[in-house]
């Protein structure tokens, strides 16, 4: 598959679907939370006052379904799979959303963890989970609300090598859009979370003799509040379907 | 007068009143913009648009005159003077807002660049305004609009001896919260800025030979852009005339 952001959007654009770990190394991807203008305030506050887990990259004017992130790039259809939320609860899980659009909607994009993935790698460290998603985890921390939006830090897992939790703290700790410093490092029992090897999302991830797990704020922390306070539309890409942007992984 | 925030804020609630520049070393100031829930989402969403000018401290919730930043503080006394606005027009410069709050009002507190002075002078920095407040610029360059809100970029500018400035660029690009890097270093010229000496807001600072001009970004931005929207009703800090908080500068 093509690497470049827009070659990528594009394959999707005419239906290619697939998860986007790894794909177009070195430029941000994005989270997307699709609500009506209703909820769009509280939404916002809500990604304000938890910005570890919600670095609000983007929010697009009611109705437009493009973004200074990627020019030419249409939400509605570049995502490589979304999921389509009524009352809460999931509706669908398409390709393209273009027959559900309205001309109330806002489109949030939220950095993603993926989007580090890259520096990671470039500085030696191993990648534990080829051709898989991330392992994600509901904590037992409560996000500071904001009107009708609440719950419960989400956070990413990633086994990395005792030798080089250092080089993955310093290199996070500077891409704040992408969740910058880990929340955690250790023991996950300290976030509540009591087996890692069974993740709320995602896929269990590898680990090898001497792996440390290293815990980072995630951006299903903006879905899954939305979810829990059921509004009555969203739309949300699938997990670990990104959307892919022209920006750089340090913006 | 005291050096603690508790102890300034509590001063500034009996009635003493002055510029804060300098006051209460190493904790953040903060600009202070209140304005109805009907103009809170395109507020925020002007300041997430234009983050190094406005970026986001806290916002209050509705009707509420305290904040996190500052636990026991009252945003209605607790600052050393205000402005009120009445359909963008300034129409009261009261040390006190008790008796014009409403419980549709929503405070805005972002970051000011007060808040890296600290950190530069000890980098052995000097201090170019000593008892005076910040030169500040309407430039050419226009932000990024949300919904009704709109307007250009405003800078502060500090002289700095040119063998200073790379330290002045590597610490405050460390301080996003406090505005983070310069947006231009040298020739007013280049900001549409005709004349160093005569400052749009604030005084004028005092240069030495072989200064260099150095302008960041400033969260006179917000008020300005909200003045230019007109909204009904809007309360803001008097200029130079900030919220201290207890929060330490870093965050």
């Amino acid at each position: 598959m093509a690497d470049s952001p827009a070659e990528l959007r594009a394959a999707f654009r005419s239906g290619e679907s697939g998860p986007t770990s790894g794909l177009a190394p070195g430029h941000a991807q994005a989270n997307l939370l699709v609500v009506s203008t209703d909820w769009a305030y509280d939404v916002l506050l809500f990604a304000q006052r938890n910005r570890d887990a919600c670095p609000v990259l983007d929010v697009t004017d009611a109705g437009s379904p493009g973004t200074p992130l990627a020019p030419g790039a249409d939400l509605r259809t570049d995502l490589p799979r979304y999921r389509v939320w009524r009352d809460g609860r999931l509706a669908d899980e398409p390709t393209d959303v273009t027959d559900v659009w309205r001309d109330d909607l806002v489109a949030f994009l939220v950095g993603c963890s993926f989007t580090f993935d890259t520096a990671l790698t470039r500085a030696g460290l191993p990648w534990r989970y080829p051709g898989r998603n991330v392992s994600m985890y509901v904590t037992d921390q409560q996000c500071r609300a904001a009107g009708r939006v609440h719950g419960p830090l989400v956070v990413s897992m990633r086994p990395v090598p005792e030798a080089s939790v250092d080089t993955a703290v310093r290199i996070t700790t500077l891409m704040p859009a992408s969740h910058g410093a880990p929340v955690h490092i250790g023991d996950p029992a300290e976030l509540g979370i009591a087996d890692v090897a069974s993740p709320d999302f995602g896929e269990r991830a590898m680990f090898e003799p001497g792996d440390v797990p290293m815990f980072w704020a995630c951006g299903v922390t903006l879905q899954a509040a939305v979810m829990a306070s059921r509004p009555e539309f969203a739309i949300t890409h699938a997990p670990g379907h990104m959307f892919i942007t022209d920006v750089h992984e340090q913006t």
